[in-house]
């Protein structure tokens, strides 16, 4: 599939030892891997330092690697010494690019900067390499052949490299292997064992199609990746699938629950307006954090305290004293209540014991109320949710939204 | 400082090579370490394959490796096959330990689930090697001597790894090595370059001292670190420090923004609520994030639209026609709307653009109001923001809690 038998990550940087930070680029360059069918057989992570990184690009070389992508160690400072590393490696002298040396030069000046001799530095690599020019920073990256592996070292900078990386390595092992098409269904309201299961017997029929599952809490993230050959393959299996999971799939892009709403009253030309108790305030931030949400969200109200959702939302003393705050009758009366202080179409509640406190034998904590109103809606939902409070939070502010959706998309039909 | 000249770490996991998963452990280890004054020389990453993970513990063998810590591999699925190959290192049987069988047995039946066959695979170590009981989960690690390295394994399950290195390798080579001591100091409304300038000076002086920084967006966390025999000085470069950051510090102990403000108001009787435009709920919702907030945190109003602003606070329409909702004007009309509506001692809003749309040349994206009010306090402030529309949010919440703090601050002393 590849010209390349073995794949291997070097990762370098004192401060991915140290703990001071998580290397995500190797998780980049795995999924990317991944998706075009190939497989990264090994990460080695080593400081800043010539002899271990010496030792490191020897040892994938008696390991046969064909490609070894490099990440860090080209920056201006004493510590970035990729570059005088590999030379060592292929026992050669390191020369400064012109080229690049312009490039640096022209970067600094336009953002005000000093062109210090120590940014200089960036545009050494060992002789007899490639340059890899870097429009996102000032750091170029090189590739080297040396005893029958390729080394392309990337700065570490995590979107220069995942920029460089995509740009150099992923597009030419592309072009070299299969197109590869994919889709994706976004998912809310099963766990990842239960998705698995209901699609154990698409993915029997469609055993071309690699299925993939990704958890991001509270979603999950179906994938399917075929040969581009294949492409009817991959249609029919996420119309199966689709099928089994049903209402489930809230998205087929990759857009938030908030977002999948939003459009839907959008397009409606329906406004929103959210009273909000145990999420305290979270479904109207994931709301608005959809840029051009204010067209159609207006309002919410966090009715923490009781006397709020009386005197803010109008909720009745008497259905607080009896059934309490967190019971179908209050969630519908601050559904109702949000709606008509804010004048919009839609009115969306919460209330609920997100812990660790507050629950009783009647009420454990995870029991929480939902609710939806609207010119012909009228419905609310009881949740037992298992999480810690800001589990509890998250997935009540998706259930209500997605409790909407449903709501929405009936209606449509 | 240690018996071990050099400690390696080895994770093993398809899942840690083909995207699905970062790897937290190393950081995790590279932290304990560091905490430690000790170093992490190298990590190794390979995928579940016997082979790979032999070669790469004799490859940390020839590096004179005198501990490698290993993890992942050893659940009860056919991928898991540590103490395989560890057995295979050693040239050794694999035993099955029947005090772990009866705990993985007891473990299982507690949680009502059967015990099957592979479950019990979980109890097999190499032979000659200790066996390390994990209270956290089924599966158990083991410690093996091997070619004069010791070899530590442990389950890769985050809070698991983390647990179980603690109580063995940390907990061991804390004892051997000197004791420190440390202590945070958590701070905002400065940049790292900003933090690290002012205590140049400080640093210096106290040269014995290990400073940190960390950046955990938008707070700085800078820590201090010595043998506990200079507990003194330790002590005086925390002084020295506050007193150059001043009123930026927010907390000494890991608490967020939120929970500081919402315990000064405690302590004095106070109440609080607030009405939020740009930060959309962002605000309530991090004081609701604090279990226990309820008793002082009544209630939020949202107010996206202006009608909201003048139909739930009582936001004058002249002001929004003639100074617009991103003024100073606005948001104090905000604050003191929510205090009267709430009856709470005090009152914050926020009101500003947050982008990526929605800027003019009169108010760019970034600019924002954020205001205070309470029996004697009524102050607004003015801030120009770089971020994306969610960094804007998050830091916009941030400011408008430390601007409370800083009032509070001031009135206590």
């Amino acid at each position: 599939m590849s010209r390349y038998e073995r794949i291997e990550m070097l990762a370098i940087g004192d401060e991915l030892l140290d703990g001071r930070v998580t290397d995500t680029n190797t998780v980049c360059l795995g999924r990317a891997l991944t998706g075009l069918g190939l497989t990264l057989a090994q990460r080695t992570t080593v400081a800043d330092d010539i002899e271990a990184i010496v030792r490191a690009a020897r040892a994938a070389i008696a390991r046969k690697a064909g490609l070894v992508v490099v990440s860090g160690g080209l920056g201006p400072t004493m510590d970035d010494i990729t570059a005088e590393a590999f030379a060592a490696v292929a026992g050669v002298d390191l020369v400064r690019d012109e080229e690049q040396v312009r490039a640096i030069e022209e970067r600094l000046r336009s953002r005000g900067r000093a062109v210090a001799d120590n940014q200089l530095k960036q545009a050494d690599r060992p002789e007899g390499s490639e340059v890899i020019s870097n429009p996102r920073g000032t750091a170029p990256g090189f590739s080297l052949v040396h005893d029958g592996c390729r080394f392309v070292a990337l700065p570490g900078v995590p979107h220069e490299f995942e920029y460089l990386l995509r740009t150099t390595v992923i597009a030419e092992l592309g072009a070299d292997g299969p197109q590869i098409v994919e889709a994706t269904l976004y998912t809310f309201g099963l766990v990842e064992g239960d998705v698995d299961a209901l699609l154990q017997h698409v993915r029997r029929k469609h055993a071309d199609v690699r299925f993939g599952f990704r958890a991001k809490f509270p979603e999950i993230h179906v994938s399917f990746k075929v040969e581009a050959s294949r492409q009817t393959e991959l249609e029919a299996a996420v119309v199966a699938a689709r099928k089994e999971l049903g209402a489930h799939v809230y998205a087929d892009v990759p857009i938030s629950m908030a977002e999948v709403v939003l459009n839907l009253l959008r397009n409606e030309g329906a406004t929103l307006a959210v009273a909000e108790s145990c999420t305290g305030g979270l479904v109207a931030d994931n709301l608005t954090d959809v840029a051009g949400s204010s067209d159609v969200f207006c309002a919410g109200v966090v009715s923490y305290a009781n006397t709020a959702k009386e005197k803010l939302l109008g909720v009745a003393a008497e259905t607080l004293a009896t059934v309490g705050a967190v019971s179908e009758n209050t969630v519908m009366q601050m559904a109702n209540g949000v709606r008509e202080q804010a004048g919009t179409t839609y009115g969306l509640s919460t209330s609920g014991i997100a812990g660790p406190g507050g629950g009783t034998a009647d009420k454990p904590v995870g029991t929480i109320w939902i609710g939806a109103v609207g010119p012909s809606l009228a419905v609310a939902r009881k949740l037992s949710l298992p999480f810690d409070r800001r589990g509890n939070k998250v997935v009540t502010a998706y259930a209500v939204l997605d409790l909407l959706r449903r709501a929405l998309l009936t209606n449509a039909t």
